[in-house]
């Protein structure tokens, strides 16, 4: 049996491992564009800001380790340009080459690419976005190389950016259309507390939040960013205004795409096309608090997608059931998570929603270093959580726990009787977790 | 109505101020021994160290609040002698005054206290234990006036009054009966991991494992602690063997004691008295894990206990569904936390259970910081996680998550499906919790 995989980001990684754990006599192919596998974008950032000295320790494991341990076989900055499904073939590009590759069971992990929004100027040399590993060298000599430089769009590769071009003693500004940081993640009452937190952080970034990017320009040696009735002067922009499903090359081979955008799979990760998987930030799965598909493009789940799809390919039986769309961020210190659907997404899905905010501590109130920590719940007419947000040191641990209950549709009182821990240095004995569910629960 | 609470602790105080809360026009009277409510015991240790500077800080609110705000009547350092429920009162001493109060309905949540074991010598002046507010006072003035300190008994007491007595520059030993420390929480191989950390973490402290204590003699102006085949002087002995329910006054007025010798009570915190509830570290409650009776003596749940008891006291109808266990510790800045049954105590209750350990990571290992995190589950034969231990940094968030999915009977696969976020500063995209859940989950 011979399995291609393409894209060897870590849901393809993940994918073709399974593959050969499963059926050590198989073939595996990965068809990878850079000269990077198993890479973590998420740590892009971090490097532009050196924090973390090189690209290459953003694989989990060198290619080395893939072809000696795994034996599995890379075909390194190739190119897939087509699938052709009735024969069962890839063609990609490899060098000056046109290559064809058969393939018994073929797996598509193509993943995200930055999408960039109908804003004039954006063609301008000196206007970059980051997605790919082999884009963080660029930005970090063009970073190092300038002194101003703008942000569009405070999401969390924006926000991580901007607290990284900081670190490096650069003049930061960031623009964001909504009125506060991470709007697809905060509903506008914790986005004003994540402003309050960024404030008072001291952060040295100029953020101009409600504040729509009409135009770049280039003038003389920088770039004019006009924004709102002003503008600003930088060496450098940078666009994180979202990223789209790549899905271009199963959608030229006739594989359905789904509601979302991005590619439709079933449970166990087939497209619509006889023999092919796909897996990651180029496919829709369920979201298991509306039980409808959603694209979902986090790294954690990208890499189960992989672990669920190459399982499968390689002859075994099992279900992804989905994801509650988790996200978390530190930017200046402040941490910040949430997990299932905003207040205003689930009212925009149709949902009967109110938020429930609470202001609770991350340790007990007597301890040095207690701080506080902000949770706010999502609850259906129904009395069902569905979702929540969180900042504040401990912001992720509380996030999780409620993301790990989504599935069972928890009301406030499933909330209070989670036996979350408690010891005076790590969490106050009332947890946020319990004060936030009792606020749900009229009898606690 | 006029409801009677004996006990002004968490489980008292929270019982008391939901009875005020459902029946404003009820007449509550808490009966408290000290002159503290509302107090939190596990910050005694801290008091004793210096990084608490009061007694007072300890109690969440003061006296005043409950009076004022709560409308609840408070009789301090008056002690309850007798309840008598064929005539519904409460006979208490206070001052020199033995008193009488009707009541309606009664909650009784007179805690824990120290349990000494059968070590020869405990009575003589020197040795103390604690487990009062009222005796971090004497516990504080004995340690600085000591120079050296010897504690028996390495469980979450014993650790954390020992990292805080070496803080204050004290000669501190630790003798422990069992070969590793938190013997009750860890299972040997992960009481093995924290040993090492330990050692690694340099706290100055002689720890003396797999040692009992043979007797504790008087020798001049010290103590001497014999020891498995030696001796140790100390100025003070601290003794942190385990504590025990305070059960005599509900089993003289005839109520239920449990299997575990806590008092047995009903899913609504009734006991087997009319109109008599009972909360917190007397009462037995269900684990949810095993479905039987279990005493967990934990302050998290304590509070609990005491808004249900409380609320239905107060006539609306709310159960206590149990709890699974959690404890955690911060000790010499090691984190560690567990959950549900330990390997050890699954096997004596007659499970088929296997351990599985991993060793993994707290954030991404590329971050500054990144640290190792070691995570055991306990599983039985039909693959169902019974139970989880973790040391690390970040180990209460992940017990937390098994914590809060213990009650759903999770396999392997619901933890690798728990979508639990991922920020390269705040935790590796595959976390601890899935890497441990697909050791159980042969496919994934």
């Amino acid at each position: 049996m011979r399995a291609v995989v393409i894209g060897g980001g870590p849901a393809g990684m993940a994918a073709a491992s399974r593959v050969r754990k499963h059926r050590p006599e198989s073939e595996v192919v990965v068809i990878e564009k850079t000269r990077y596998v198993s890479f973590a974008l998420c740590g892009i950032p971090y490097y532009v800001g050196g924090v973390i000295k090189s690209l290459d320790d953003l694989m989990y494991y060198p290619p080395s380790f893939f072809v000696e341990k795994r034996g599995i076989n890379l075909e390194l900055e190739a190119v897939a340009e087509r699938i052709l499904p009735g024969e069962r073939k890839v063609v990609y590009r490899k060098g000056g080459d046109v290559r064809e590759l058969d393939y018994d069971v073929l797996i598509v992990a193509t993943g995200a690419r930055s999408k960039r929004p109908p804003i004039p100027g954006l063609e301008n040399e000196g206007v970059l976005s980051a997605h790919h590993l082999d884009e963080g060298d660029e930005i970090r000599r063009r970073v190092l190389g300038s002194r101003r430089v703008a942000i569009i769009g405070a999401g969390l590769n924006g926000m991580e950016f901007a607290e990284n071009i900081a670190r490096l003693g650069k003049e930061v500004h960031v623009f964001e259309y909504m009125g506060w940081p991470l709007p697809r993640g905060l509903d506008q009452d914790t986005g004003e507390v994540m402003r309050e937190l960024l404030s008072a952080a001291g952060t040295g970034v100029k953020f101009h939040f409600g504040t729509p990017v009409r135009e770049v320009r280039r003038s003389g040696e920088a770039l004019k960013v006009d924004a709102g009735d002003f503008s600003v002067e930088a060496d450098l922009v940078l666009v994180f205004t979202g990223i789209e499903p790549n899905v271009d090359l199963l959608r030229d081979a006739g594989a359905k795409i789904g509601e979302t955008g991005a590619i439709r799979v079933d449970s166990r990760m087939r497209t619509s096309l006889d023999g092919v998987y796909a897996a990651g930030d180029n496919v829709e799965v369920i979201n298991r608090v509306t039980g409808r598909p959603d694209w979902m493009p986090f790294a954690q789940e990208a890499n189960k997608m992989g672990l669920v799809a190459g399982s499968n390919a390689a002859g075994k039986d099992v279900e992804f059931p989905g994801a509650v769309r988790t996200w978390t961020a530190e930017v200046f210190g402040i941490e910040v998570a949430g997990t299932g659907l905003t207040e205003a997404e689930a009212r925009k899905k149709g949902y009967e929603v109110r938020g429930v905010v609470i202001k609770g501590r991350n340790r007990a109130h007597y301890m040095p270093g207690s701080g506080f920590l902000w949770l706010k719940l999502v609850v259906n007419d129904e009395g069902i959580v569905m979702g929540a947000q969180a900042l504040g040191r401990g912001a992720l641990a509380r996030v999780n726990v409620i993301a790990s209950l989504l599935p069972y549709k928890p009301r406030g009182r499933d909330l209070v009787f989670a036996d979350v821990g408690y010891a005076p240095p790590l969490a106050p004995v009332w947890d946020p977790v319990v004060v936030a569910g009792r606020k749900l629960d009229p009898v606690l």
